[in-house]
């Protein structure tokens, strides 16, 4: 990690730069895949799963019988582990629906919204080196709160077929409706355009690679949802004199495993501080299994040193991390002024790794400097709030003349009549 | 209008098919145009501004005096019908702030979401025949309400350099920071990439047209956010046989009147009602100002006679309406039963004018079906919603190891440690 001391405000955006992703080169391929998908259906995902999984299968649907064996495999210390998290994560999101109150603006003139869940939903599960299953909890604990009729998951199979048992079983904890062996663009693809197997949705979540991003990214255009952009994963701490150097070379490291492309960020308030984390990250990488991934995403990381705390939260806000981990002494009034961050980790005992598997939280948080517009998953993103009105007679009595006047000034004289000719009607 | 009647279920998609746009075209053009201007700034502006608007400007800021002026101009009734509707939508949207309310998921467990506005947000107003001043009214209010500290505007001048005074009026009534007069494509290029004169945003919110949309479409794959994808404005009217034929081709009007491309769906349950709201709207196209625009959009649009209310709301739950207006007798309870639909307007006394400009909701709604995934504007559009989590010594004791377990099954022994190092730590 380069260390830089106090530098000045209008550098920080050269020093806090994100790589740039390529996307024209992807839309190529991917839009290719989607295409293909769109017009040969099942087929076409049959020929791609073998071409990308190294897997010919007949039947993409993950049967009762593969979820049985998985619910008698897995660890039961897991399944402990991941009830609780569950449950955690249940409590939070629950608490987000907003119940139905109508507003009176005017006599007569009744307004509300009303939550109504998206109707087919599907959620995208990498496969890879390890098993995501904590994606399953944070995108499927929601999906069922909000009461998505279809809850669909795609994950890619293993070269045997087979789905890691962890994804199956929490899957089916958390209430997946259909699980489906696909993986990549083209999991995207039958989620967007419908096959004889898949049923088409109308948003699709979930993390991905390049490719699948882009995918997202395209069925965005025709007609299909999606969450949020999707970049490399982020963190920023913040340390003050109290933090423990070990803690927070920790956190750190917990990001920078990720991936090559992982962004993490310290900034300290005391070069002490800083020297000492540097001490802890190298002593702590010597042990670390994925330490040569960490290494890389460490090469492009950069360490901060800056006079005063006002300067870290400009910095902060300016830089809108998707992790930010406050370890500092009065972490909950600096938290106050936090305005662009996707989800906040205050003081010395709340790595973010509590809030990646079971505080409740969403881990599904905007990258990439997102943050400074949009939310992370939330049981929101699983619903539309439909606006109603109704208004009395008399109610229109008395708002009418007001829509009559705008009409006519905005040259709509269609909208002014549909209240004259009911203003004008015989009691 | 044609007419339907009873067609059977698996035919409804072809027949309330919306027309595609083609995008790729216009992409082209208009991705010119946002280079174009990231690269020359102002320059670029107003040299697009000479070539679209026919206006060479050297101050594209709208000043006090023009402000004053317009204030000056305005017709009392018309800024009093613009400030009734600023109070109910005011009304309606403040009530949609959500508090801080913390959850304890765990005992030493606190997670909680805080509501913050989007620091800088920009609103695109068309020009054109009419001045859309509705709109400055359903983004500027929600806006200031956030809290957004930079609220900027921009819209197209007219040949002399003005902007008609009920956007100048209303820009000002609901707290515009500032006013550009800067339409088309190079105002969303200002915006995203912001100039000398004018500042990036985080966030552009607003109607316009194709090419306005594509740039915005752009824009989003730049870092900044958009308000939704838009296409033409729709209505669905359902009427049962207690609907006044005359109300309902007056709603019908109204929306055709927008544009050509305007989507007009009735459905009724009678072919009686059918065969009297096509009389009534011929009666009442004779006399309308705007009915070259209105015939046309009607000769795409269809009328659906069907035998009952259930199949009826089946259908509006497929085309999923921008507007949906209820025109029966229990509207009620039929609008307890839509699940897709951006605003629903009940009873025999709400025609969808109240919603366009006074009732208190927003008239920013999804088309094009996006209404099975999307909600209208909202407050909610105008901030993001931050979780935070704060876990004492006790907490961490209490939640880590589960953390740790699952970090371990995702082989992210790094995310493992950050609980393990706490956990460690001496007393």
């Amino acid at each position: 990690m380069k260390t830089y001391l106090n530098p000045a405000p209008d550098t920080w955006g050269d020093l806090l730069r994100r790589p740039t992703m390529a996307a024209a080169d992807l839309d190529k391929i991917v839009g290719g895949v989607l295409a293909d998908i769109e017009q040969r259906g099942d087929e076409a995902v049959r020929e791609y799963t073998e071409r990308f999984d190294g897997v010919r299968l007949d039947d993409f649907r993950v049967s009762e019988a593969e979820i049985a064996e998985a619910r008698a495999t897995l660890a039961p210390e897991l399944k402990a582990a991941i009830q609780l998290a569950r449950t955690n994560i249940e409590t939070f999101h629950a608490r987000q629906w907003e119940p139905v109150e109508a507003v009176e603006t005017m006599p007569g003139v009744r307004c509300w919204r009303k939550s109504v869940p998206i109707e087919k939903v599907g959620l995208y599960i990498p496969g890879g080196t390890a098993p995501l299953f904590s994606a399953v909890l944070m995108l499927g604990v929601p999906a069922t709160i909000a009461g998505c009729r279809e809850r669909i998951l795609c994950t890619p199979p293993d070269k045997n077929g087979k789905v890691n048992p962890a994804i199956l079983y929490t899957a089916d904890l958390v209430g997946i409706t259909q699980i489906f062996k696909i993986g990549g663009a083209q999991a995207i693809g039958a989620m967007t355009y419908g096959t004889a197997t898949v049923s088409s949705v109308y948003k699709i979540f979930g993390p991905g690679n390049q490719y699948v991003t882009a995918a997202k990214q395209l069925a965005s255009r025709r007609g299909v949802a999606i969450d949020m952009p999707a970049g490399p994963s982020e963190v920023l701490v913040c340390a003050d004199d109290t933090a423990n150097p070990v803690f927070v070379a920790a956190d750190l490291l917990s990001q920078a495993e990720h991936g090559i492309d992982s962004q993490v960020v310290l900034v300290t308030l005391s070069e002490t501080m800083a020297k000492a984390v540097a001490e802890a990250v190298e002593a702590q990488l010597a042990t670390l299994p994925r330490r040569d991934i960490a290494k890389e995403a460490l090469s492009h990381s950069v360490t901060i040193v800056l006079e005063d705390r006002a300067a870290a939260v400009e910095l902060i806000n300016a830089y809108a991390p998707e992790h930010l981990i406050l370890s500092v002494a009065d972490a909950g009034e600096m938290g106050e002024q936090i305005l662009n961050a996707g989800s906040v980790f205050l003081g010395h005992y709340t790595p973010e790794s509590v809030g990646d598997y079971a505080s409740g939280t969403n881990h599904t948080l905007p990258t990439d400097g997102y943050a400074r517009s949009y939310s992370g998953v939330s049981l929101d993103s699983f619903i539309k709030k439909i606006t109603f009105q109704e208004l009395s007679r008399e109610g229109l009595q008395g708002l009418g003349p007001a829509v009559q006047r705008m009409a006519e000034a905005e040259e709509l004289m269609a909208h002014a009549r549909a209240v004259a000719v009911r203003l004008e009607e015989k009691a």
